[in-house]
Parts: structure tokens; C-alpha cells; sequence
């Protein structure tokens, strides 16, 4: 099974991090094909930011359809997802829906914890696109600068687990998410200084996409997620352009 | 004043019908100033055109900065609306959201009614999205085929004035909203035929953006809306790229 | 066109601060008629108080029909109003309804920012029946007393403006409203001073008057709205009495 | 004990129909004082009565104050009643949110169900305010006209036990509630022809307008409830004037 | 009229402590049965010492089906209530239930204040089994040890009143709640040191058990409330067995 | 791995069942541990039985504790999962839960299709308890006799795809659930004849139950589902008594 791992940042760096978190827990089996945004910001982490590289992940999904058999958007706002999930026939899993939902198997409620302020608005309206309002107990973020969004994992690791503690401890959280890519992996290395279950959204997304490649094997042919007719563009990149006019 | 009406669509048919809808209403001294997507699709209609479209609109308004007072997204499912609200410094107004808020002060519910199937996930979404689940009486769609997207209101306008008199009669909505650019215009003909309050998605966005232009001076400093600190990107375009990065 | 300025209060003074605020941005040809409630309380701040003068309210509309092509009921826990629309023939706007509708467009929440402790119940309650819950980042109140409802947007300009910078700060709230007649004004004078937009009740609820006199020639003939049939009454002041009784 | 059954109608009949069927159901020793509207309109059946009946509520209220252990406001769609539970001493309940509450504790859904079309829109938005929405399994209305509002009970008897069991079948509703004053004992004539439990909407509100003159001695003395402050007014009648003043 | 008074928990001081605050308000005529479970935990405080709970409470009802007129599930969490309601022909009140219901009448928003920290998942969770999440201001709960829970109502009084005062004072709730089984009676004792209206759920159970005896003679007979098929079973106790079979 | 695949049931035959079912998709190296109820009914199909053979999951679990890496309790309406997690170490999954949470990642909302009325009331408030309200599109049940619960899935094969076409058709669901044990193994046959994906719940279980193991080694020792203090009982089965006393 391959399981294409999309990272709409265009920090190569990020997508290290998250294929190595991923690797640990794919079945035998499975494969991770590794994909970086050819073109926007290293790293999303507004609305604006949002949207275009949502359109990214679009374009890099059209240039590979049909050469996986699920894909994971690989950024906790889930860019793109439900355009994805409506124009292509193999399964995607946003980072955030499958680090949610598998979350909200572990509690009633979960903290969301990452580590800039300016992922709060993004992350919230990520929170309720899902319909996860009422299981989330809070987005916490660290509120200082950081060096380099490669290692900011390290460099705030202790940081993160002291702002994971006081939302568990202030919300009665049951479960915390470490949020955004670049926190990719840390869940292995911290939980055992947090006192409830942490969810490491890359694995939880790459479980959550084998499991949908198995158990899923056709594209609704009816329903709001059906694949669109055809229609014509002007200036779109190629293989997108071809998939949405259905051509090819 | 001017008030820049984007069309996020690459069809000029239809901003001249929302250009002319809108001119019926606008205060003296305002000017609209119109444009048109140079690239995308004729007519935006699925979630994946809508992600496309609003990172297009968000390019649009980039080579626009600074030249307008507020600016209307005429689709109506508002494609990149929160991204370019935080992104920009003058007001933005979606056009859904301002027919949906608008239709707010005439009755408890309004109903939603187009011209074609394929528009009823994504408007969905768009009224979740704004909060106005509970506001929504339906939505509603023919779902025949129509010749062509700049003649459909009038190929239709028989069919739609049906639907909404049957939507008002089965939900007991209070106010209709003919929703669509395509349907721009369609209101002032043939509101004495249906019995409840009915809104011009055009008018209604062209009169928010003026109402906005006046009481609001200031763009936001704090909060989720204010603009993001500058981050350099790759492969976008060059005003858009700039506006991103705060430079020039 | 002309806007009947509604004051659901006793106080002319309060009249007077409605009619200069909104005087500030109505459209050419746009008139003002102001109107002072005959009899009740000179400032209404609780439950009961809004009970009564919401009933004033539609008195004083029934005094007036058809002399005016919208109106705003001018105190900003909107007594009436849902009762004014059902009733009367020409569109009628609350002033909490315009101003929390209007901030809608400038953010995803609003907080709503008051001068007494009193108001507090009623305005959760207002914001409850326009369904604007979720959109309420809070009501923040100050709690001192006050010299006079004349001049309490004199004598509590600083603190006001540090209670809405608290909120901004507390919240993460993205536009504030200062809300109750008395503060009608006020947005002008301290909008420098707060890091989000700030809605001005007043002026906001007269541009939406404007806007639905234009958009909106019919008044609805179904649904919850349509003018009741005509019933007799007992011990009615005449006017109101008449038109319940759509006699004259 | 004494509990004040408050018909905010001004029709006689009502009041007795109301007394007769609640006076089934009282403990011994407690004294049902019936009081009939001395104006206003003979049956409220809109959101504009309604506010009008709610203010003549108050007036009645404060007539009487001191007077009785409870009071229950006597129409379905319970108007001003927390504009009477922030005012007066005694706890007051209304017909709607008793009949509600108890239903509550018989299944997990009720429909209502009574003789006029006229009367939906209030009716929701009464449901809506006691936060009974996700309760309520829909309103159902007979759309016919009546001779009688004092006899539309006995007219409608057979439409009315249909349209109770056409609810049932149709929603799933667990239990009926029979809404309207006119229709104030017709439970007890009709229950054996419903397959769900039938609230008597006159019983309810007595029997727990007993239960809490029995079970709460005290008026809140903080939180939303407490009485408010005093404040002169102009022109409302003496007794309601003086309670707002707190004088005598 | 007979009422179950049913305590799902072994302590028979529990049970005593119940029937003596229910003792003082019942009409004349009404008799209170109390029972105490003979197997299961002294004190349910768990959400898995609740499923065991509520099946005993199923085997204590089947035991005295056809002795009783109304029953009261006497654990504040309200275990087995809807299988009860189902299951059994007589009405079947929660304390909760009953105590949140009752609160409803007296102020928008009520505290629930209790003894121990173990209690709050299981209590909130109860809340919203209820719909009653918009009406609930909060769970406050003591967190120290206590010494037995038969005097715990003793021991912790001050601290009790002094939790409900900061629930007030910080959450501006209307109503207070004393819950959970040791602290029946509580009510009567504190509430002229508490500034807003007390609920004793003893008291509030039985008033609102009484109430649904007299006022709904038949069960549902459709609807999800309707008593089910009988089926078979293995190993469950025999009066339970054998009403489930509906033999006998 | 070993999954504990726990049915309350009482049928063997229905253990059968959902363990072929999901030894089709589990990883190479997990063990699939079949249990299935000594006591209890043969098929829950009521709130009494699933408040009843939720105590007996729990009774399952406490025999079987430490000798499973995760568990599943396969009943559509997860009989005792909240009081499983808050009890046991290992992660404890709901069939229902898994299925819908499944769904969650195919599509915006899902109908549930079943076999017999009498599990819609049960199966709706377990969509009510997972918070699933928005998602669910609803539920679907045939209304006819059954020969046996073994072999209502052969039986009934037809109708319920057809039921399953209809609720597509009738609620645009983008995905269908195909409920209740007896049904496990059913999607794979059926799938290519319903034109959205098809949730198989056993498969969906397992495989959840799978990625738990995997994803997180620690029990919550904060929050709402930290395992309880230990407490006596009486009456209760030996090693249940022993897991809630923390004995042994």
C-alpha cells in the first residue's frame, strides 16, 4: 500500500521529520511516498496561507493521481481537504481530522498545543470546519519567537510540555494534540512528562489513511464528495487543469 | 468612494451583470470598479474550484492594494473570504455573507435557492462556515442542465421563481435569497412574484461594502484579523508575493 | 428617503446623541426623524423595563406608519423588535441586531462593551435571540456608578476604552461594540484608542435602515413575518389599537 | 398556599376553562386566585400581543404583588415572564416552560400541538427561548378557522386528537403537549386516543408553581434575577410605576 | 400515592438522609418507599460505578413493579433513568433530572455545587445527557478528602456554602444546586447564606414525581418510550428477567 | 498485538460474525481475541439492555485485564465504553464510535442503516453521546419481522441496500454505516451496489482499536478518565470487585 504523504510547505525539512514520524507505525507493508509544495511558504501558518497552499495541494495531488491509495495533507489546518476529498477518487486525511478523531477515542475532550500564536485563528477554524467544537478544550500556543522552523522542536520542547501540562491541568483535558508539522515526532519523546495520552498527529494521520485505503474501495458516486463534471479552466497548471476537465 | 466588485470567475459576462445590479443601489459618489479572474474557471461551482478561485481572489486584491475602499467577493460561496479580511487592510465583504446577513434583518430564516445541483455542497458549507445554520430555512437547486452561464437567469427565471414560492410555502421561510452571480439582477424582476421579502446577492454585498468603507477607518492591530507578520515565498505571484512578505 | 430614528426611552438627551452620531454618515437625501418614547423609563436596563418599552416601541410605531420608509428601534437590547417587524408594513432595524450583524463582516467575534452592570442580562439575552451566541466573544460591563445617562459617555470614556482593550486582550475579540444609546458616538472619539474596529450602534443601525429601504419595496405575505389579521382590542391607545385591528 | 393563575388575555371564558382544569390537579389547601387581562386583546396569538400582553403581565403583577405564594402566567407562548421573574418576589412560571419541563421528564421529544396557524412563529420562538429546540419534535397546527375562541375545544376536539397522533407518527415525539389556553383540559377528555403521554399545559404550570413555592423562599439577592435597582418612570400605571421605583 | 424513593447506592444512611428532605415537602397522602440497593458500591461516584448502578436500579425496579405510582432514581447522575422509563409502566424521575429541570424555572443558568472531585466527569456528562449544557454555569466540586460520606454534608457545610458563593459570584448563575445523595437536606440549612435561590434535589425529585403521578395516568405505547418486545435472557436476576420476557 | 473483540451479546454466532470480518483487515501480527457474553440477552436492542450488558462488558473486562493491547465492544450503541475507558488500562473502543468517526473522514455526514426499529431510540442517543449530531444525515431501520438474528443479514441483504439507496437519495448522506453486530461482514458484499462508501463497523473497530495500541502506551493519570480511586462494593462478580477495590 502507498500512502502519499503531502507536505503543502515547502520546507523539505518538515517533510523529513514527518515521514520519520510516520515510518514508525505504517503496517509491514505499507509504503510512505513523501511529497513537497513545489511552490508557496515553507511553512502555513495563516488563512491566506491557507488558501493558497490548499491550491497547492490540489495541484500536487492532480500530478499524482492514481499512483497512491490514500494521501494525507500534511499540515494541522488540513489545507485543501475537502477539495480534495471531492475532486480525487483515492481516500485523503487532513493531519488535524485524523489527529482529532483519533483523539476523541482517548477522552471527551482534547488540547490542542502548538507553538506560535499566529496558528491559533487558522487552527480554530480548523477545529470547527470539523465539527469539533465541543471535544476541543482549548488551542494553546507558545507565545515567543523561535529560531528556525526546522528545530523549533527542540528548541521548545521543554516549553511545549510546560504548556501541555497547564492545559490539562486548567481545562481537564483527556487527550493533547502537539500541533503543526514541525512538532512532528515529539509525542514519542515527551509523553511521558504529560499525565494523560498525546497524539502525534503524523502517525495518527498515516494510521487513519491505511486504514481508509482498506477499508474504502470506492469513490462516492452520489453525495456532496462525488467527482465534479468536467469543466474547462484557463491557467491553471496542466495535470490539474486535465483532472478538473476530466480529460486524460 | 470606490468599492472593487472581484469576480472570482474568468467570466466578464458576469461581472457586468453584478456591475449592473449593483449600480441600481449604490449612494452617489460611490464608483464600482470591476474585475474579472484572469485565470480559473468560467464559473466557480464545487469546493475545488472554490479553494482554486479564492487564492486567485487573494492575487486579484494583492494587484489591487491600496486602490480601493472595500472590496465585494461576488461569488457566492465567498472564496477566500477570511484570508483576504486578514491579509488586507480595507474591509472585504463576501457576497454570500452579506445577502445571508442582510436577509437576517427581515425575517428568522431566509431559503437559498440556485439554478444548479452542483452549487448545494459548497453554498452549505458557506453558511456553516459564516454560522447561519440555524438562520437557513434550505437550500435549494433546479436540476436540469442550462445552456449557458451568462443566460441562465433568464433561460430559468420561471423555474427559480417556482422554487422559491415552493421553498417559502414548505419551510415557512421568511425571506428568499437568488443566489449565484449568475443570478445577479434577478430580484427587482420578479420579487412582486414571490410573496416574501427577496434579496439581490449584489445589491445587498455592494451596499455592506459601502456601509463598511464608512464606519471603519482602522484595520485591526489585534486579534485573528490583524495582517500576519511579512514571510518570504516561493513560485507566487509577484504583487501577491510581495503584499505576503510586506515589502514595497 | 427617511429614517424615523426610534428611542424607545424617555430621555431627549439620548435622542439627541442617536440623531449626531447617525447624522455623520447617512447618505445624501437620506432624512433623520427622530421620535422620544411619550411615556416609560428615561433609560431601559433590565427585562422588565425592555417588556414595557417594547410595547411603547409599537405604539409609537403605530403613530407613525407610513410616514417613514424604514425605522430603528434606537436601544441596543432591540424591545420589540421582532414584534415591530411582524407588524408594520416597512422594514424596522434594532440597533443591537445592526451593530452585532455589522461586526460580523469585520471579524469572527465581537465583544460587546457596556457602562452598567445592569445591562448585562438583557444584552446576553438580545445576543441570544439573534442567534449571535457563537459569534460573542463577551459582555464586558463596568461597574461603578454613574453621574448621569446624559453624560456617562463623557465621564467614562477612559475607562470604557480600557475595558474594551482588556477585552480585545482577554477574548482575542476581534471587533468591539460599544453598546447602549448613551454611548452613541463614542466609537469616533476612541477608535484611535482600540486595536480592533469599532462598531458604532448608531451608525450602523441607520446604514442598514438605508439599505434595506432600498433593497426591500414588499413587506412579506407568508411566513412568520406577514401582517397578522386584523383583531379587536381592549383599552389600546387608538393608533396601535387601529392597526392591530387594520381598521382606518 | 395561594397561587395567582394570570391570564394575560382579556377573555373570561379562558380564565375559567384555565381554573377548572388545574384546579383537578392541586394539593389540598392550596388556593388557585384566578385574574383576567383588564385590556389588551382577547386572545394573543402573535409576537406583537405578545410583547403587549407581556407588558399588561407586569402591570397585573404588581397590582398583586405580596398577594399570593407563586403566580403562573397563563399563555402558552409565556409572555414577559422573565421580565416578571427579574421583578417580582414570588417565583412566577409559564404555561409553556411548564409544560415543557415536565415533558421533559417523560421522553426525550414532544410535540406540540394546537388549533391555529397564527400561532407557530411565537410558539418557536418560545421554544427557542427556554432552550428547548433540540426537545421540541415540531409545532403542529390546525390551518382551518374556528367559530369560538371559547369553544375551539370542543369544535376541534377530533382534528386535533389526529394531528396529535399524525406528530407521533410522523416525528417520533415521546410525548404531546396540547398548547393554547383555549384548549386547557382537553387532556384529560382525549388522552385515552394519543399512544404518548399528554401534558395538560393549565396542570403542569400549577403543579409547579407549587413545587417551587414550596421548595424556594428566597429571591435571588445576586445573578441575573435579582430585583433591579429603583428607577422613576413617566407614565406607566401606579401600582407597576411604584414596584419599578420600589417605593411603598 | 406511593413513591419510589430508589437509592442506587448500598449506604441505607444515604437513604434515611433522602427521605427525611423529601419527608417535608409531600403532599398529604403521599407516601415515600424508600429502597436501598442490596448489591454494587456505597456511593456511586464513577461513570462505570454508574453502569453498574443503573442495572441494579433496573433489578430494584423490576423486583416492585406494580407497588409504586412514581419513582425517583435517588443518584444525583441520574443512573439507568432512560432504560428505566422505558422498561417500566410508572413514571421515573432522575434527581438530577429533576433538581436541573426545577432550576430552569427559577433562573436562566444554575451551579451545580457537590463534595468531591470524582463526581465532575460523571456529573457533566449527565448534564448533557439532559440537553441541559446551555443551562448549566458550571460544576464546582470540593476537593479535599472527607471523613464518611454519611456526614460529609456536616463536615463539608461551610465550605459547601462558601463553593456555591464563588460559583455565584464568578459565573453569575442564578440558581444553586447541592448534588449529590449525602447532601439532601443540605438546602434547608444554607440558604440564607447563599444569594440566589437553593435546589434540594431530594425535594425537587419527589415534587416532580408526584407531579407526573398525577398527571399522566398512561404510558406511551408508542414513541421511543413504548415498553419493548420481551425477550429472553441468560443469568439475569429473576424478577428482571422475567419482566424483560414481559411474563408473568 | 492482541485486540480483545469483546460482544455483550450473548450469540456466539454474532462473535463469529465480527470476527470474520475483521480478521479481513487487521495487520499481519495482530491476534484478534473473541469474548462473548455469559449473561445478558442474546441481542441488545434497548436502553435497559444496553445499561445492562454495558455492566456486563465491564464484568468481561475486569476478567480479562492485562491480557489484551486494546479492546472493542462490538455493539453498535457501545454499551459501557465511557465507564471501559475510565476503568481499564488498555484503550477501549466502541463499534459505533469507530464506525462514525470513520465516516467522519469520507464525507461530511453519514446515514446509519440498521435492521429493526426497535435500535433507533438506542442508537440515536448514542449519536447524541459521541457528539455526532451534526454529522449524522439519519437513521435508517427496516420495519419488518426477522427469522433470526444470525441470519438477518442474509435475509435481508436487499432491503437493506435499497434502504440504504433511499437514505442517499432522500438525505444526500456521503456515507452509510451499516449497523447493528448482526450486519458485520455485509459492506463487503454490498458495496458496489450503493453509490457512497460503505463503513463496515467491525472493520472500522478493529482497525481503530489497532491504531490506539500502536499510538499510545499510557493510561490517563489526569483528566476525566484517570482510573478511579479504589472503592468496596458488594454483590458484585470477583474480579470486577477486585479491578474497582484495585485489589490484586
Amino acid at each position: 500500500m502507498k500512502i502519499l504523504l503531502l507536505n503543502p510547505n515547502t520546507s523539505e525539512s518538515l517533510t523529513t521529520r514527518l515521514v520519520d514520524a510516520a515510518a514508525q507505525v505504517v503496517a509491514p507493508g505499507t509504503e510512505i511516498v513523501p511529497a513537497t509544495a513545489p511552490r508557496g511558504v515553507p511553512y502555513i501558518s495563516t488563512r491566506a496561507e491557507a488558501q493558497i497552499g490548499g491550491a497547492i495541494a490540489l495541484e500536487m495531488l492532480a500530478e499524482r493521481a492514481g499512483s497512491y491509495d490514500a494521501a494525507v495533507i500534511a499540515a494541522f489546518g488540513d489545507p485543501g481537504l475537502f477539495a480534495a476529498r471531492e475532486l480525487f477518487e483515492e481516500p485523503v486525511v487532513g493531519m488535524a481530522e485524523a489527529a482529532m478523531l483519533t483523539a476523541c477515542m482517548l477522552g471527551r475532550r482534547f488540547a490542542i498545543v502548538t507553538f506560535a500564536t499566529a496558528l491559533g485563528p487558522w487552527y480554530q477554524e480548523c477545529v470547527e470546519m470539523h465539527g469539533m467544537t465541543a471535544r476541543c478544550a482549548g488551542i494553546r500556543m507558545l507565545d515567543g519567537a523561535f529560531r528556525s522552523i526546522s528545530a523549533v522542536q527542540e528548541e521548545k520542547e521543554d516549553l511545549l510540555v510546560a504548556l501541555a501540562n497547564d492545559a490539562v491541568a486548567s481545562t481537564q483535558a483527556d487527550v493533547v494534540i502537539l500541533a503543526g508539522a514541525p512538532l512532528a515526532g515529539l509525542a514519542a519523546k515527551v509523553r511521558e512528562r504529560i499525565p494523560v495520552p498525546v497524539i502525534d498527529q503524523a502517525q495518527a494521520a498515516v494510521k487513519q489513511a491505511e486504514t481508509l485505503a482498506l477499508l474504502r474501495p470506492f469513490k462516492a458516486r452520489q453525495g456532496s464528495f462525488q467527482r465534479p463534471a468536467g469543466k474547462e479552466s484557463t491557467g491553471l497548471p496542466g495535470p490539474l487543469a486535465d483532472w478538473i476537465a476530466r480529460r486524460g
